[in-house]
């Protein structure tokens, strides 16, 4: 049996992968929304039966629960599968996480959200490619070699969560405390999470950002006010965050925090080459997503900052009124949201004592009788790893067998907190392994998966697996 | 049959009275959601329905369409009613509205914002106090009127429309074609859709602010972007709209847009002695509010700034993310809302250019290349009456009757367009008589009306209409 007649039987199988890609988008998991809770849980019993189709031996691991708003509330259990279990092979660990981002309609989406729709060769729906689409994509590699009877050389150990975009609650918990049961033996691990740089070249990812995430709430009245009734005659929290938070960045979005770009690495002289040299179009990258001007346009530029150098996002405003139409509210509480993507070397308990110090020194000087509670929320490490390894290797070959090409070796702007978790746990190398293309829109509205990609994705991971096989 | 009988038979009947107001409670009518616009027709047509049985000729006024993201959505209808046409008789236009401001338990309510809830002498629930209570009032009143053969010694005109809290859109034209039909022969209005100035002591009032609505939209990426992707390679419009919206105001409170105090109208001797004299409590009302201090302690300066100055307020942000939990989100298009309240003899085309002159500039000073649109929404001119007039003065000799004590006179910090239009259009007194009380939070949580003030608003009515009769 040769590579290409399997590879030919995975083109033929595209629409069996549609079916099975829609039935997982169509699970709600929601996994910030406590009201989805149930939806989320309910993706990772589904993927369980999957693996166990596939012969994994698989077990759900509680993880307890989460507090919000006074209640406990369940967490989703994590999903562990093994599937073979032979001494005298490798071992590689795949992570995925079965949740998704909130989304909705009225937000923007052309389509159903939850509903899977292909246009164009583009699979849109939530999930389809942040990560419920990569996470089938290694079942289909498997169910693959199975049905041509193809030996897999290595064993395979799957974890898979429901909590990742809400900062992987108690994953790093249960990780540690497998780290001797679960974990124990494995060479490799591999992450298909992230994205290419384009659309069309594919990638290996060695360096991600962390992350730094604040709440900054004011409150000072003891609820919403009528505008008309008592506007002018009291000091409204909406006007106090807003003034904060409009000091946080300049125009050109660099940090206006003291001190934050300090411990930013500094560029060795092959990085520097690195940048120069990379398959990267600034003019398609500001087309795709349909700016005007970018703060920089120059490629080595915006590649450092989008990967080596930390910056600041505002995401919105929680407590404040935000309908269509109009509402003449006073809020009485507000909660601005916002993050920082910290970079080798910066450290979240230094950046969250910078951040939160600048924050009361901008209370102090706004001067409000109002009450301020700056706060920091979830954090996360940023990763850098060595790409000559073996993990890596495998990956490369397989990228070069699917595409024809060698792969770029890129960094990512986003976090995937877990990386370093594995990597510290097992001791061992990391390879994140990309399948979507750079304008899938993950985390946004008509978020999507080129077909072309998810079904070459299956080829690449299929291949990868044998690949790895052949590693000493 | 004496009126002290008669109040009896009103204190006797606020279980009734309650069971009314519930079912109207109940009616979700939030006229600025568009899903909630059935809802809103429907308070219509109850309201319709509950008029015919007290003998009024009823219409149901069509107003048209309201464009929504480019769909018509139809207006609720206005209803019309006649009770009495008796030309020998005076007649008397009674205005209220059967819309009311969004709700939901997880903005802060205790109870469930649309079943009214009674609870030591309060009667929670949206619109309770605004304005179903008060329209309802009028029902209870005329019913009791009728049950004890009392002659109405004025004809009763009635306006209930269900788009105030929505501008009250097609509402003015509406009655602009009805000069000469159905407002011709009247020769009073009276609005009862204000608040008391305390909680204990009764009002009336003879002023109200105006008010010039703002959006303020930027957008410049297509769609919503993931914070870690495109973090620090985008100009985010959310910074550069929270930037200019920190520009507005003073921590004070004060308006920092050039010029705005301009037109306010000069103070006269009689007027400062009115402020010197009114029974206002600030500790009283600095309390209510639940603030720890407020921009200005001075009983003068604070009523003056509540009725007589201009303020801005910031409502909220379209199009950001207002959830609880976090989502590493860079919207792509916001919308900032604002509303500023204006005073004589400021004038709203005036404030508007003002406004968006200074957005504009504040804009180039930002230098963003996102895309920029401010625009007015929609505005409401202020309005100031003689409290002299017959209308008035049955006002004043109904709550000396009911309350035994003399009115205050007060103005009100909120806007009530249609005040102004039925002035211009009958060319007769309209009277501001308010029945709930300050703390009744009107467009907030927990809104309420107090059982004494549902009760005694009844009889209020009545003896007014009664008064009415007596004025020559």
């Amino acid at each position: 049996m040769s590579l290409e007649q399997v590879f030919k039987d995975i083109d033929a199988s595209y629409d069996h992968y549609k079916s099975v890609l829609a039935e997982a988008v169509a699970i709600k998991s929601i996994s910030s929304d406590p009201a989805h809770r149930q939806e989320t849980i309910k993706m990772t019993h589904w993927a369980k039966e999957r693996l166990e189709k596939l012969g994994a031996r698989c077990t759900l691991e509680d993880i307890g629960t989460q507090n919000i708003d006074g209640k406990e509330i369940p967490l989703p259990p994590v999903l562990f599968g093994q599937l073979g279990e032979d001494a005298t092979k490798k071992t590689v660990l795949v992570y995925g996480h079965l949740d998704v981002q909130p989304a909705a309609k009225e937000d923007g989406w052309r389509t159903e959200p939850f509903t899977l729709f292909e246009k164009d060769g583009k699979l849109f729906g939530r999930g389809a490619s942040d990560d419920k689409g990569p996470v089938l994509s290694w079942l289909h590699a498997i169910e693959m070699l199975q049905k041509h009877k193809i030996d897999i050389p290595v064993n395979v150990k799957f974890c898979f969560e429901a909590m990742e975009e809400s900062g992987s609650l108690g994953l790093e918990e249960l990780l540690t405390r497998n780290k001797n049961k679960f974990l124990a033996g494995v060479d490799f691990t591999c992450i298909s999470d992230s994205y290419w740089l384009g659309t069309t070249k594919p990638c290996l990812t060695h360096g991600l950002r962390g992350i730094c995430s604040f709440n900054v709430e004011v409150t000072g009245i003891q609820q919403d006010l009528h505008s008309g009734v008592f506007g002018g005659v009291v000091h409204e929290p909406l006007t106090d965050l807003i003034w904060v938070m409009s000091q946080l960045t300049t125009v050109d979005n660099r940090i206006a925090i003291p001190g934050i770009y300090d411990d930013v690495a500094p560029m060795s002289e092959e990085e520097h080459k690195l940048y120069e040299t990379i398959d990267f179009s600034v003019k398609e990258f500001r087309e795709s997503v349909g700016a005007k001007k970018l703060p920089t346009e120059d490629k080595k530029t915006l590649l450092i900052r989008r990967w080596r150098e930390p910056c600041l996002s505002i995401h919105g405003i929680e407590g404040a009124f935000s309908g269509t139409g109009e509402k003449t509210v006073i809020p009485s509480k507000v909660i601005g949201k916002f993050s920082i993507r910290i970079v080798p070397h910066m450290k979240p308990e230094k950046v969250n004592k910078k951040v939160i110090d600048y924050l009361k020194e901008l209370w102090k000087k706004r001067g409000s009788p109002n009450t301020f509670t700056p706060s920091p929320g979830h954090d996360a490490l940023p990763w850098l790893a060595d790409t000559n390894d073996a993990n890596f290797k495998a990956g490369a070959r397989a990228m070069k067998i699917v595409h024809g090409v060698d792969p770029d070796y890129i960094r990512e702007g986003c976090s995937i907190p877990i990386t370093l978790t594995f990597q510290e746990l097992t001791g061992k190398s990391v390879l994140l392994l990309p399948l979507g293309a750079a304008d899938d829109m993950a985390h946004s509205q008509n978020e999507k998966m080129n077909k072309v990609n998810y079904v070459q994705g299956v080829k690449t991971l299929l291949t990868y697996l044998l690949e790895l096989g052949k590693s000493h």
